[in-house]
C-alpha cells in the first residue's frame, strides 16, 4: 500500500493513478469505465459537498431530486442538446421484465427532466425565480475514461433556475460561477481563471457557458466547474412560459451550472507531488495524524496518555484528527502511508518527547520539521492549518504565473505548448480556427477571461485587430 | 395549494396521496412509478439523512460509493438474491450508440457489485471489519407505486459489512436495527417495534432479516427498516475469503442494512391528520413558522422589527424558523398552508401584541393557541418543541398500544384485522399458512418481537405449543 508512485516527471498520467490507488481513492469497478469511491476518496468529496451546499443555501438556493430516468423523446426536444449528448447516452431498453414501450435513457444532465416538471410548477412572475440544485449521479458512455476525472458515472450537483428576465438568468449564471471561484480558491487553495467559454466550447443547449480553469501540476487546464445561461431554450422545448407583471404570457429564461467528483481529480494534480497526496487543511478528511512511537508496553504506558492529552484538545478544538496506533506496522512505514494520503500535519510522539513536553511536527506541503512544545503546538494548530492552507494557495499561484506565458504569434503558441503553460493571446479567430489548432497541437481556448487587460492587439492567428485575450492550453 | 385534502375517514389512501401534493412534498413524474421529491420533501429527507450518518459514523461506520450499473451476470451469483430480484429489474442495453456485450442491471441493492470489490480488498482479518455504508439511488420495477412508499427509483442508504465471525455480524445486523429503532422513536417520534422475519417474509439472499415496524395512522403496519444477517451467502458466491489468526483460508461473514425514503411516508402516516402534516420538531424543516399581521404600511413598520426581535433570538437558540411575509395572501390561508406542512409552532403577531409585548402560539400537534408574552415565549421554546417532540411520541404511542389486541383464534384474527389493529398471538405455523392467511385476510406475520412474554402459549392457527409470540397486521 505505501510502496511509492511513479515519478511526476517519469509518467504524470501513470503518477496520478498510482497515487489514486495508494492512497484509496478510488479503485476500477467491474463496468468498464466505472469507478468505486473508496472511503477515504469519499470522505473528501463529502467535505467538498458540505461546504459547496453551505454556499448554495446561503445564495437562496435549495435541494431537490428528479428521477435518474428519462423518456428518451424528452431529450431530442433541444436540438442542440440532443446533438451534444446523443452519443454518450446509456439506455434502458427492458423493465420488470418487458420491453419498454419507450426507451428511456439514464439522465446524462437533468435539464430536460426538470423543464418538464417545470412546466408544472410555474405559472406566474410569482412564482419565479426558482432556484433548484440537485446531488446526483449521471451517466456519460465514455470511450476513454480516467478514474475521477472522465468515467462513465459521476456524482456532481446541477443547479436549474427559473428566471422572469434574461438578465436575471445570466446573473445567476454569473454568481455561481464566483460562487465556484470562490471555492476553489479558498477551499481547494486551487487558484483559477473565470470567463467565459468560446462558441466551440460551450454547452449543447447553452446562450452562453462561464467557467472557471486551473493549472494542474503538468501545467495543463483542467476545466473545474461550469455555469451557463441557457436564454430560453428549454422553456420553448417544453413550452415553459409564465404571465408576467403585464399579463402577458412569456417564456421562462434558465440558467444551470455544475462541478462534479471531477474536483477530486483537481486537488490530487493541482498539488500532489512523488509522495503522493497534498491536501489542503480545509478540505482534508485529517487535518492532523498523530503516530505514537513506543517498542514496549512501559513505553506504551507512557506514550498513550500524552497523546490523548493532545486529542483531548484538539477536539476540543474542532480540528479533524486521527491516531495511527496500528500495532503491526512501523513508524516508518505510517509515515510514507499519510504523506501519500496528503494529512496536512503530521505529529510524532515518543518516549523521550513525553520526558521534554515536547512532539515533532511535520507539514506536509513544505516537509518541514520542527520540534515543539506540546503547549506551544496546541495554543497555535488552528493558526498552522491556516497557513498551510494559504501557502498552498499561494504556491499554486506563484506556479501558474511563473508557467503562463504571453504569446504573439502560432510559432510561438507551438513552442510553449510543447513546453507545456498556459498561453494568453489575443484572439480574433473563428470556431474553425479553434478546430485547426487543436488539431495541430492539441491545444484549445481555454476561456475568455472575466480580467481582461483592456485596450487592443493584433491577433495572433488571424492576424486582425481585437479587443479580446484568451487563454489556450492542453486539457483534460 | 391550501385547499383541504380528503378526510383520512372518508379515503385514507387519497388524504395520503393529497397531503403529499398539498404540503408540495413530491409531485409525480413522466416516467411512470418515478417520483420528484420536492424542495420542501427533500429538506425532510436532508434532516433524516443527516441524523442517520451522524449515527452511523458515530457507530464507526464510514461512507462509499460504488457504480450503479452491475453486470446481469453477477446477480445471478446468489440463487435466493437473483430469485428475488429479477422480476423488479431495469436492464440497460445499449451505451454509447452501441449495443453492450453483457446487459447492465441498475443497482436493485447493491450487495454483488460490493461483494466484488471485497474480494479485491480483503485478505487477512486484520483487514475486517470493513463497516462501509453508501447513500444512493436504486431502482426496482414496481407495478403498483405510492409516492415515497413504493416507487420505481427511490434513494436509501444501504450498509454493508465484512466480518472474520458469524457472531460479529449477527451482533452487527442487532447494533443497526436497534439504530433504526432509536431513530424512528427519538427523531421520527413514531414508536417502532422490532423484531426478527419469518423465513417468508426475509431479504432474498439472507439467514436472517430484522425489521422495525410502525404503526399507521389506518392502524395498518409500515416495515420502517431492516437489516440483515447473510452469513457467507455472499462471500461464497463471490469467492471472498481471508486467512484467520490460524492461518487458514475461512469465507467472510457479512451484514447489510438500509433506510430509505419511505421514511418520508411514514412520518406523513404516523402523524399527520385532516388538515396535512404534523412533523416532528427534531426533523421538521421549519420548527417555527411566523406569521407577521398587518393591514397597511403603518402597522407593517410596528410588527416587522418585533417579529426580528423575535427571529434574532430564534436563530441564536438554534431554532429553524421561517418568516412568512408573502405579501398577496390573507393571514387565513397561511395558517392553512403551514398546518398543512405540518409546522411544529405556528407564531402570530400583531400590531395589538406588538403594544402589550405579547404573541399567539399555536402547537401543530394539540391545535392548542396561546397567548404569551415575547420574553416567556423565547424563554421557554426549545423546551416547548421538546414537549412537542415528546408527547407526539407518546401519543403514537398510546395509538398503537390501544389498536393492539391479543388474539387467540383466527376467527378473532380475521374480526381484528377487518377492523384494523395490530394483532398480537402465539403462533407455530408454516410459510405456507402464512400464504395462506394472506391470500385469505390480506394479513402478514410483521415480526417476531424481540420482547418476548415468557413462557408458551397455543399456536391461534395450528393449534400446537410455542414459545413464540408475532404481531399480524395488513401492511403497506
Amino acid at each position: 500500500m505505501s510502496k511509492g508512485v511513479t515519478p511526476q516527471s517519469k509518467d504524470y498520467a501513470k503518477w496520478y493513478t498510482d497515487v489514486v490507488q495508494k492512497a484509496e481513492l478510488a479503485d476500477y469497478s467491474p463496468v468498464k469505465g466505472c469507478m468505486v469511491i473508496r472511503p477515504y476518496g469519499y470522505a473528501l468529496w463529502e467535505n467538498i459537498k458540505s461546504e459547496l451546499d453551505r454556499m448554495f443555501k446561503e445564495t437562496g438556493h435549495v435541494n431537490a431530486y428528479f428521477p435518474m430516468l428519462i423518456p428518451e423523446s424528452f431529450l431530442k426536444k433541444e436540438a442542440d442538446h440532443v446533438e451534444g449528448f446523443a452519443p454518450e447516452l446509456a439506455v434502458v431498453t427492458h423493465g420488470g421484465g418487458k420491453l419498454l414501450e419507450e426507451p428511456l435513457v439514464i439522465r446524462p444532465t437533468s435539464e430536460t427532466i426538470i423543464w418538464s416538471m417545470y412546466k408544472k410548477w410555474i405559472n406566474s412572475y410569482r412564482d419565479l425565480p426558482l432556484l433548484i440544485n440537485q446531488w446526483a449521479n449521471v451517466v456519460r458512455w465514455e470511450m476513454r475514461t480516467r478514474l475521477f476525472l472522465r468515467t462513465t458515472e459521476f456524482l456532481w450537483q446541477e443547479g436549474h433556475t427559473a428566471h422572469a428576465t434574461a438578465q436575471e438568468a445570466v446573473d445567476e449564471a454569473l454568481k455561481m460561477i464566483n460562487v465556484y471561484k470562490d471555492f476553489a480558491e479558498e477551499y481547494m487553495a486551487m487558484p483559477v481563471i473565470h470567463g467565459k467559454k468560446t462558441e466551440k466550447e460551450k454547452f449543447a443547449g447553452a446562450i452562453d457557458t462561464y467557467t472557471i480553469e486551473a493549472m494542474m501540476g503538468d501545467k495543463r487546464a483542467l476545466q473545474s466547474g461550469t455555469s451557463h445561461y441557457l436564454g430560453q431554450n428549454f422553456a420553448k422545448a417544453f413550452d415553459v412560459t409564465f404571465q408576467n407583471e403585464n399579463n402577458e404570457q412569456e417564456y421562462v429564461y434558465a440558467s444551470s451550472w455544475g462541478v462534479s467528483t471531477r474536483l477530486v481529480g483537481a486537488l490530487i494534480m493541482a498539488h500532489g507531488d512523488d509522495k503522493g497526496l497534498i491536501l489542503p487543511p480545509r478540505l482534508a478528511p485529517y487535518q492532523v495524524v498523530i503516530v505514537p512511537i513506543y517498542r514496549d508496553d512501559a513505553s506504551r504506558t507512557q506514550v498513550m496518555p500524552y497523546v490523548e492529552r493532545i486529542t483531548a484538545s484538539l477536539k476540543e478544538q474542532g480540528v479533524r484528527f486521527h491516531v495511527d496506533d496500528r500495532e503491526t506496522l512501523s513508524p516508518g512505514f505510517k509515515f510514507n502511508d499519510w504523506e501519500m494520503k496528503g494529512v496536512p500535519l503530521r505529529v510524532e510522539v515518543g518516549p523521550r518527547d513525553v520526558e521534554s513536553g515536547n512532539l515533532v511536527v511535520v507539514r506536509r506541503d513544505k516537509g518541514e520539521k520542527d520540534i515543539k512544545s506540546k503547549d506551544a503546538f496546541l495554543g497555535s494548530v488552528c493558526e498552522l492549518l491556516n497557513a498551510i492552507q494559504k501557502d498552498m494557495f499561494q504556491s499554486r499561484k506563484a506556479f501558474r504565473e511563473s508557467n503562463t506565458t504571453d504569446i504573439g504569434s502560432y510559432d510561438e503558441l507551438k513552442t510553449l505548448i510543447e513546453a507545456g503553460g498556459f498561453a494568453r493571446a489575443w484572439w480574433d479567430g473563428s470556431g474553425e480556427d479553434e478546430i485547426t489548432i487543436q488539431e495541430d497541437i492539441k491545444a484549445t481556448v481555454r476561456c475568455i477571461p472575466f480580467e481582461q487587460p483592456g485596450g487592443e492587439g493584433t491577433c495572433f492567428y488571424t492576424g486582425r485587430k481585437t479587443k479580446r485575450q484568451v487563454i489556450l492550453a492542453k486539457a483534460y
